[in-house]
């Protein structure tokens, strides 16, 4: 999808002008809206606005006569493609980031303004960092010049309403959450804390909405006093009869305040000398100066309180996490299925994408899905973060292997699931390297670990079978899930570099992988419950639940590759499925399943 | 070896008089000397005179009342028993420390006082934090009062003569690793550096002595200067002719001073506001202080840049560490063959010890152990720091487990090895519980991992099979080795929590073991060298090669436990003992070697 770069050429422009009549020698804008999430609205994709790219992290730096725009090896390439004919210089951040280039090029540039609510105050304190040795200066805009130019043709910020999460689906209710939240607060010395994070917002009011096209969220941030009392900042037409109801009768000390009411309201809260909790990483720097301009004493930097408390699932999010994992199976059952049976001479990866999204759609209770499903044919696979687009969608045909990343938000819980399978017949070499990839997620999911292991400690566990047989893979290994929330939620990854301990009830996903550049691309992914392994001498030794419920592709297996303990893991996966699974198929898709998962040897 | 413990009260009572006389509430006495490591020699071993404890770890505290020893787990009934009857109240550290228990009684203690040669920097400042919110004060002392009351009978301070650690075992000469620590002083800023580690002096000035039972040292601090000049601490009588030549010639800058003068020394060069280096855990307290007293500014804490200097072995302490575990080999074959034959009745746990300590004595440029031969059978086997005495010892005969950890030192390199061999028959569960150890063994031995990884990465590649099977073991998994130097040595380690980057050229053990209480151990270990993986695609990729030459008991080996490849690394391991230690065995042990050696399957 070519964009018309004469209009990013004018638009570019147009914040050079900005700069000069302003004396200011540098602008930079982030992927990032004021929320600092990974998911950005349309009316707030400025970055994609202002420079054509589309990817999903990046960060323009526009300077008085030209703009460098600095992304990750995942977009180097796409980035590349979206600013032709723009004058923007793509840069690969980790060869340069954008701090690095101001701090090299300081002696011409005095100063860099910045929209403050689009920056954390930790990124902030980071870039101020640098002014003590150079003569260069940060500044914080009243307004980000964007914004100023970008009137027409701009999306309405999303305006849907609030809706209930029943605690059918939530498992506690708000009231109940706000008092542990409290005495937390209370431990922590905290008079309140600000949320930066829709999604903890969610949580713990038990709110859903629809602002963001794969996440069921309202954006909007609140204000939560140690003594329960909680300011909500949102449009008052968002909220309904009912969910006003809700408010008065499930969370009577809740107060609604106009979104841009917030600065106001803070500056009020810190000079009463309160003590203020902030997570410096998630909380916009515009919120902070405000309680900083104050007393800097009243503010505590600490990791987001609710992170910890969200990851952590209770007993009935965990079951409907086990519920929508069988909906989920099903459709990826009838997808499969439909793949097997399909000679479609038309099949290509946007029909395939828009199969398995169809599939998922009809099951009960599917809201969206979690993400823009990863559809990949052949060297298009090997694209790790590869969107199809009707530009480079590839025919299905012949022999090669269709990577497919999927997943759905269902009122029960979240979905993300990778499968890897076999169009035509598979080399010799793309056998090996599934099954390696398969060692490596059955090294993960049949781990058995102490409480006080780490993300970071399970990692590698992973990646050995494949560091062996000279391969890796350029991503982490496992990310958290929400319940009907964010399909990448913090604070535990399985990652080098992740010390948050794994705790039982957190979900991750395990998702090894292999990429062939310009060939192939490999990865197996299912989502797994962390549980308490009872009944051993050893006490708190945890383990994982598998939740993801769909036929790993045999066909692509070399069993010479594997121990008798790994094959045995493989067939009890494959027949759980069949268990679970084969009972909401009708029979030829049923007899299909069964020949698929049944047990080697 | 039961001690007489009347003396023992009675030396608590004179601290106890000395504290009344001074007005002080408390006095804290730790195991070691003001070297700070690991290894004290018996004129300094001030915690065992005092208390009677002669374990390797632990720390009294003596009021004007009583008296609380603290240990480690694997220490409590060691010292319980050899604090009989003295009233010192022996306490689990992992249940309360030292200093919790100094802070938990701090309405009471008013004052503690501390040798302040023998606690680091890093310990006092960490103690000092406590004074904030209480009454309590720590208080340096100028004198340690167990030095004034152990004034008979007590062994002569060691006083042996400098060696030269020759080119030829070296690898690099003194004048080369002075330049390369200056480079490394000027890129932190630092005029000078305080050597407070004993082993780091030898290594960077290529001397040797016998200062320590198992380690080839001499007791001794050394400041260096960044323009290569050098100030010795040692008593001109230690220093003979040849080593004064051998100064005069390699080490031209280098001037030597009574070992008591440090302080003033010290005092003269903060004075001229130079920075100098210290390690602040590894640098008595009193030395720090001296610096801090003029200003504090003139000090940088940093570890010891020595530290991985000495860690990455060169290429010809490599060769020589290969060499060293080829005598390693032969002793412990003609050991494990003498086992087998040995039909002696009288066949005890001292005379296994004995017996390794003699065939690894006779080899060429042996020095001394590298650390005292733990030998236990049976339950013994199963205390992890077990030392045989004539008390504890027990016959070896029936059935059952025996467990031998012992090591050299070799003008070559320093070895360390434990073997755990089956006497008479074993039982099933034997089996399986050695076979695990062994799995754990052979996923490190056989990992392969990037650049980057850490010891604490590492560590749960080993535990992960034992954690599988309900099973573990209370220690570190592998710890760095000098060479002709320390057996324990940092700043690597195999182990939970060290981050320190695993680098081709460390030394590491690989020592997994499970241990059976009241019923028997199990250790696997063997030296390794890491090695860069060449010939692959991903660069930087890092693996061991082993550098332990001897046999692994397969009557211990249920072979239906494990994969092909474990099966084929144990063929492998075995068959490479046979072939490098053959030739230097008569032909009854060759032929002996061959057989326990073969192949399986």
């Amino acid at each position: 999808m070519m964009k018309n770069n004469s209009y990013i050429l004018n638009r570019i422009k147009s914040i050079q002008s900005f700069l000069k009549i302003n004396n200011l020698d540098g602008f930079i804008q982030p992927r990032s809206d004021s929320y600092l999430g990974e998911y950005v609205p349309q009316s707030d994709s400025r970055l994609e606005w202002i420079s054509g790219f589309s990817g999903s992290a990046g960060e323009i730096l526009i300077l008085r006569n030209s703009a460098i725009l600095f992304v990750d090896s995942r977009y180097t390439i796409q980035a590349s493609n979206e600013t032709k004919k723009t004058n923007i210089k793509v840069v690969l951040s980790s060869n340069i980031s954008l701090i690095q280039y101001i701090i090299k090029n300081s002696n011409t540039l005095k100063n860099v303004a910045f929209d403050p609510w689009l920056y954390s105050l930790a990124k902030i304190k980071y870039f101020l960092s640098f002014e003590k040795n150079t003569i260069l200066k940060f500044i914080s805009l009243k307004q980000n010049p964007i914004d100023l130019i970008w009137v027409t043709n701009r999306a309405d910020a999303p305006k849907t309403i609030i809706k209930k999460h029943i605690i059918k689906y939530a498992g506690i209710c708000a009231a109940d959450k706000i008092k542990k939240l409290c005495l937390n607060l209370k431990t922590l010395n905290a008079h309140s804390y600000i949320i930066n994070q829709p999604d903890a917002v969610a949580w713990l009011l038990n709110i859903r909405g629809s602002d963001l096209e794969h996440t069921p969220i309202i954006l909007t941030r609140a204000i939560i006093f140690n003594n329960k009392k909680i300011y909500l900042f949102i449009d008052q037409s968002r909220i309904t009869a009912k969910i006003k109801d809700y408010f008065k009768k499930e969370i009577t000390n809740i107060k609604i305040y106009p979104e841009n009411t917030i600065l106001d309201i803070i500056k009020k809260i810190a000079k009463n000398k309160n003590k203020i909790l902030i997570n410096p990483s998630t909380t916009s720097y515009v919120i902070a100066k405000e309680i900083l301009k104050i007393n800097k004493n009243n503010i505590i930097e600490k990791d987001c309180p609710i992170e910890l408390m969200k990851a952590i699932k209770n007993k009935v999010e965990i079951k409907g996490s086990i519920k929508a994992h069988k909906k989920d199976g099903v459709a990826l059952s009838q997808f499969l299925y439909w793949i097997d049976k399909s000679k479609n001479t038309n099949n290509s990866e946007l029909l395939f994408s828009n199969t398995i999204d169809t599939f998922r759609s009809k099951q009960k209770n599917f809201i969206c899905t979690s993400f823009e499903t990863i559809s990949g044919y052949g060297s298009n696979g090997a694209i790790v973060h590869y969107r199809v687009t009707n530009n480079s969608n590839k025919k299905i045909k012949g022999n090669g292997l269709y990577l497919c990343d999927s997943g759905g938000q269902y009122l029960e819980g979240t979905t993300d699931v990778t499968r890897t399978i076999s169009i035509g017949k598979a080399s010799i070499q793309m056998k090996k390297h599934f099954t390696i990839v398969l060692k490596a997620h059955i090294a993960l999911a049949s781990a058995i670990f102490p409480y006080g292991t780490t993300g970071n400690d399970l990692d590698i566990i992973a990646r050995s079978p494949l560091y062996k047989n000279d391969m890796n893979y350029g991503h982490g290994t496992g990310h958290g899930v929400g319940s009907c929330l964010n399909v990448h939620e913090g604070p535990h990854r399985i990652s080098k570099g992740s010390f948050t301990l794994i705790e039982p009830g957190m979900i991750t996903s395990n998702e090894p992988g292999f990429y062939l550049e310009n060939k192939y691309g490999i990865r197996i992914e299912n989502l797994m419950v962390v549980i308490k392994i009872s009944d051993r001498n050893n006490k708190n030794m945890l383990g994982f639940k598998v939740l993801t419920l769909a036929p790993i592709d045999t066909k692509l297996i070399n069993y010479n590759l594997l121990t008798e303990e790994e094959i045995e893991w493989i067939n009890n996966y494959n027949n759980s499925v069949y268990k679970n699974i084969s009972v909401y198929l009708k029979t030829s898709n049923k007899n299909w399943l069964k020949k698929v998962c049944r047990p080697f040897k």
